[in-house]
């Protein structure tokens, strides 16, 4: 935890915020902060800056917060990810929010194992904490924007175009394509496959609606290695 | 698994090689082979090829093997890593493995834990299954080299230069330096500190090697999720 993210439900009255047991753990026993401590913090989707300790009991904490300067700037990249094994979810996710991935569709493909789909991991609640781990591990504010999309037909013909919007679209693919390009000077999607690859058909529904293959080695790579490796070649650094 | 990776171990007199148990496993129960059919398959540190089932029963697997191509080819860039925590090394190593990193030091650091020294975890044994999983993984031979330099000083001092060879030096860092280039087209040398990375005496050091700062964005992002996305920038593709 990087940066102590506060809620709009540990707002008090007082003007202070109340901490969950899990950040009181960690800045009692990884931070060993006391009252009078700062250290960095910021809203939910807000700005950034210090929180500092006002008071601090057994089972409470409660701080002040001054944000004075901006979230950081989102990752201008779509992810467009087949749903990947449930025990890989957590990692994948937390990386693609510590990487400033601000917006992901889970999308099924015919290589996706259809109990995936069913796994308890999927909760909204579970989702939704993964990314706010990435969230405080990057030291930033935005939550990304996370859609299931469990039919891989209707939302790449009826949804992907708004989703998407304007810029590149890129497929990571075996073969024969050029090579994924390095650090993109503007917004872009890319689409990740499942192991074992999109089929030809879903492919061919991608490249309709615009994709482009790249190919990225002859390596096969884990998802889980594949998605920062792509990311960080893709992303474009001041 | 994808690529079964024959040992000289494992080569019988016939000509055939006996497959251990794991492989056995593989090849029964997600593969689904029967007597007859091929896989991909590979000599450690040799050719790429198909192994045949030649026989099988309760206890045992015997493949024909034919390396008929080259291994893929190695990533001419070295990692030089702080020593990262025990439980996220073996991911790491796999990482940089399947990545086709070929040459490892994993090196002291002032904010590396002592204990990380001490942990199980690095045995040679250990670290050598980590990394075979990794070639298995990408479908590659070629078993990487890797070193173990418990103190900085004198190996940054005295073996470094040896070590790296020509090429680039790059370390990430925070802060104003250049942003981390792109798709180099030649060795280089890649250095990641420990979490909360490398004292300004250490960055110093490695400078009057030869290092030189760059930096890869304002997110603080974990080792484990900082070495696939450097490596997917710095490497170059066909």
């Amino acid at each position: 935890m990087n940066l102590l993210i506060l809620h709009p439900g540990q707002h008090l009255d007082s003007g202070l915020w109340r901490l969950d047991q899990r950040q009181c753990r960690h800045l009692r026993e990884v931070l060993n902060l006391a009252p009078g401590d700062h250290c960095r913090a910021g809203e939910i989707n807000g700005k950034l800056g210090l929180a500092r300790i006002e008071s601090m009991n057994d089972n409470n904490i409660e701080v002040s917060f001054n944000g004075n300067s901006e979230p950081l700037a989102p990752l201008p990249l779509n992810l467009l990810l087949a749903l990947p094994r449930p025990k890989m979810l957590k990692r994948i996710l937390l990386d693609a929010a510590s990487l400033g991935v601000k917006r992901i569709v889970l999308l099924n493909s015919w290589k996706v194992d259809k109990s995936y789909w069913r796994t308890p991991n999927l909760k909204a609640q579970l989702l939704h904490e993964k990314l706010l781990l990435g969230l405080e591990q990057a030291g930033d504010t935005l939550m990304p924007e996370l859609r299931l999309a469990p039919r891989f037909r209707p939302f790449v013909e009826d949804e992907m175009d708004d989703w998407a919007g304007a810029g590149e679209r890129i497929v990571a693919h075996p073969g024969e394509h050029p090579p994924l390009p390095c650090a993109l000077d503007g917004p872009a999607t890319l689409a990740i496959g499942p192991e074992g690859g999109w089929t030809p058909f879903e492919l061919q529904l991608l490249q309709s609606r615009g994709f482009r293959c790249h190919c990225f080695g002859s390596r096969i790579l884990r998802v889980e290695t594949a998605l920062p490796a792509l990311i960080g070649r893709l992303m474009r650094l001041p």
